[in-house]
């Protein structure tokens, strides 16, 4: 092979993202044929395989690898009390308003917000920072009609209709809601769960006693969450259909903060386990703690659009248990026993809660964003652009690719009874289209490690030629090696180990 | 160990499996610190990972085993159109009658069943098979006039009040709703999914175009599905959340009944590959046909509440991808090359489709009464009794439990070396807490196939010991050699392998 120059292009644009998303099976707009559903989307052949990856990925990181963290899958549908319990009812809400012109809606806040940018980008940082301190107290005041009148005083215009003709502010709760029973009296309004931590909580006690679950320990789940945002953006990063992974850290009150810190560094650690570059993380202390929270940080990841959230670390303290305690009128309390080997006296305790909460389309976007690879290869005179997905072979979609170099020879026949024999452990793509440079870019498309090449010496000898992805260089294997190879390369193991 | 002698329980009580489930965290009813939700439950420690081993399972079995089958993540959030064309907006429904004196509702025509089989159990066989003739013509007919006339003509009376004080026979869709978007005019209702089926049919053509799917070819789907039933019951049997396992296999016309029986063999032979006894199992051919379906069948299983479906097989024609492609105004048609090929003119069609629909909650109901084992044992003079979940060790939530002989002398830190070793590629558990016939008898009641005692032998030779979950039989073995002897047992290979 001629010596070559890369240049990868930094920076991927996320309209280059998305339409490759789409073209090689990714994802596709949800109900796509009926011109889409607004903020939802569907995975394809090859997005699904991906997801599964880094969910089971997740899964296993926090289940299997932790002697004291254990699995849940709590319904989707609740009680609606544990929505009362935990806030949501009364305060999971946005403020709206309308435009009476334009019949427009947008969140007031959203407005506010983007005024304070532009007087930033004019160089007036104070008056910015000045609105901002403003609007935050009337929030947190609820002064709703205080909003409006800022509105109106800072002469905040429609970008649609260009008029300040607004209607008063009203709050807008987020949660779906949908009734459950027959049609007649006995229907009873109930939510799509906006979160899957709560389905933790309420489980907290079963988990504990039927699991015989010493404090510290942890529930960890995945699941669909759903939330009614006005102002979806930014293809999967917001959507009103998503997937949570939650993991509840059940800890001793006092201790909180230590252990804050430990799944603090271990979830960074993860991130850059799966090859995620370092630079493109970091850590972000939330200024303004939520109401439940002694203690909170996104972990950020640099997407086209800027650095945003991909999960959540928060010491929740005992704010959820005790909710439902007194909601509920059950005790959530742990005995614990080890107070009084200690020589302290026995404890009943609510214990305090570390959480670490990632969004799994999040986390998939950014491994794609991560992944994307654009090119230039010069070989001898001539310069050729190449894009391939970089991702890490333990989260692949596809293993490898079978590809006999013809048609014919009994070379599809060969190459039938490797896949035949790989396929127990591997997920893996036969393919005789085409020529074997089509395929090879193919493969590249899709992010796959390997291409098995299967040629006339295969006949001959019982080897076959190995492409790798990343180098396009081709080694010559015996098949018998291929399962270790493979293997390897593949195996969550190398990043397990990085975690340890 | 003693001569022994085992008594299997037949037929183990519903209500010994729903308590043994409780308590060994497999499954919880729903937010039942509230008391509950009906007909919803959550999967405890347990229940998830027995779960998503058999959701894996099925997965690979249909994605990795057949290079025509790959897999799909549609939403559950679908276009409303996609519910008018499939034909659950106009007709997904169950006619309800109240009694108005006990303001009880129930479904018309079960009321009608139930008094068919009182017939039946007093003999009269031809007035059973009359009524429900009878009843079907008039559901038929939509003539819910009809239903109430018969109901009283038959002198039914509400259980409850024990009055024939009823109101009119009303349909009652099953799907739940919801509204997305903001409160105002641009508020759409949409539905949860009842089915995952048609996330398959809208994304036909952008599978196998973006995948170059060649006809005949299949896509996979696990996910979840609503149905607001009014008469939930028999545990996680009916739920009115739940999930879903369909494959939607697309063939040429004419060609579906060698494909329908190919799939309904294949999806059999899985069942039994899994470890459930072939007389527990039984095919049963639908007698009247849904209006799409040319062929149809049930796998059905011995519950203890009798032979229930857990699979359906469909031969369900062109009808969903036609009904898409009318209302969306889309082709939803092939370009069969092959056909030229074969000498015949160039094709576009739309494919035929063969459907393998199963229910995830049923498979996991089904796999825990097929391993729920009660056995009497009898060593010397006395008769001891022992239950055990006698699951394919492929299927077992915890592969092995590592279990150090006593708290000292070193032996919980080698038992954790273990540990530390083979957690990269098994689920275990790590128990020092009681004696280890205690221990041994909680693996056994949690399905735990290999029990590994750590003893002072141990420290000397390193050699362990490793207790069988059926046999209770213990052999020693060097620790060098665990990782092969458990991967050999909870391999899927060994029931991919009775499939090919």
């Amino acid at each position: 092979m001629a010596t070559q120059e890369k240049t990868p292009v930094e920076n991927a644009q996320l309209k280059d993202i998305i339409s490759h998303a789409k073209e090689y099976g990714f994802i596709f707009p949800s109900s796509e044929i009926y011109d889409g559903l607004q903020a939802v989307y569907d995975y394809g052949q090859m997005g699904v395989e991906l997801k599964n990856n880094i969910k089971n990925l997740w899964w296993k990181s926090m289940t299997q690898l932790n002697q004291n963290v254990v699995g849940l899958d709590a319904a989707i549908f609740m009680h609606p009390l544990v929505w009362k319990a935990s806030g949501h009812v009364d305060s999971f809400n946005d403020p709206m308003i309308d435009n009476k012109d334009s019949k427009k809606r947008y969140r007031a806040d959203v407005l506010i917000e983007d005024k304070a940018a532009q007087y930033e980008k004019d160089g007036h940082y104070e008056k910015a920072s000045e609105l901002l301190v403003e609007m935050g107290k009337l929030l947190g005041a609820e002064d709703l009609d205080g909003v409006r009148e800022l509105i109106i005083r800072e002469d905040i215009k429609c970008p649609i209709s260009g008029t300040a003709n607004w209607t008063e502010v009203r709050q807008f709760n987020l949660m779906f809601s949908t009734q459950v029973g027959s049609v007649a009296e006995d229907a009873t309004t109930i939510y799509l769960r906006p979160e899957t931590a709560q389905g933790i909580f309420v489980n907290f006690l079963n988990v504990q006693k039927t699991g015989r679950m010493k404090v510290p320990f942890g529930i960890a789940q995945i699941g669909k969450a759903f939330r009614n945002e006005i102002v979806a953006r930014q293809f999967i990063f917001r959507m009103r259909e998503f997937e949570q992974m939650e993991m509840q850290f059940f800890v001793r009150p006092g201790t909180e903060m230590e252990w804050y810190e430990q799944w603090r560094d271990t979830r960074r650690k993860w991130h850059e386990a799966i090859g995620v570059p370092t630079d493109k993380l970091r850590f972000h202390n939330h200024e303004k703690l939520a109401h439940y929270a002694n203690a909170a940080l996104d972990i950020e990841f640099e997407f086209p659009f800027g650095f945003k959230e991909v999960e959540g670390i928060h010491s929740r303290t005992d704010f959820d248990l005790t909710q439902h305690q007194e909601l509920s009128r059950k005790k959530l309390q742990y005995f614990d026993n080890d107070l009084n080997e200690e020589g302290k006296p026995y404890g009943n305790y609510v214990p305090y809660v570390i959480e670490t909460s990632v969004g799994a389309d999040r986390l998939f976007l950014m491994v794609l964003c991560s992944a994307y690879t654009e090119e230039e290869i010069t070989e001898g005179d001539s310069t050729k652009s190449r894009t391939f997905l970089k991702l890490h072979p333990a989260l692949a979609p596809v293993k490898a690719a079978i590809l006999p170099l013809t048609k014919k020879d009994g070379l599809p026949e060969k190459a039938n009874e490797i896949f035949e024999e790989l396929k127990y452990d591997f997920n893996m793509i036969y393919e005789e289209r085409d020529s074997i440079g089509k395929r090879y870019t193919r493969q590249d498309l899709i992010g796959t490690p390997f291409c098995i090449a299967v040629d006339h010496q295969t006949l001959e000898d019982n080897t076959v030629t190995v492409r790798d992805r990343d180098t396009r260089e081709q080694v010559r294997m015996p098949i018998s090696e291929l399962h270790s190879y493979i293997n390897k390369a593949v195996s969550f193991k190398s990043i397990f180990e990085q975690l340890a």
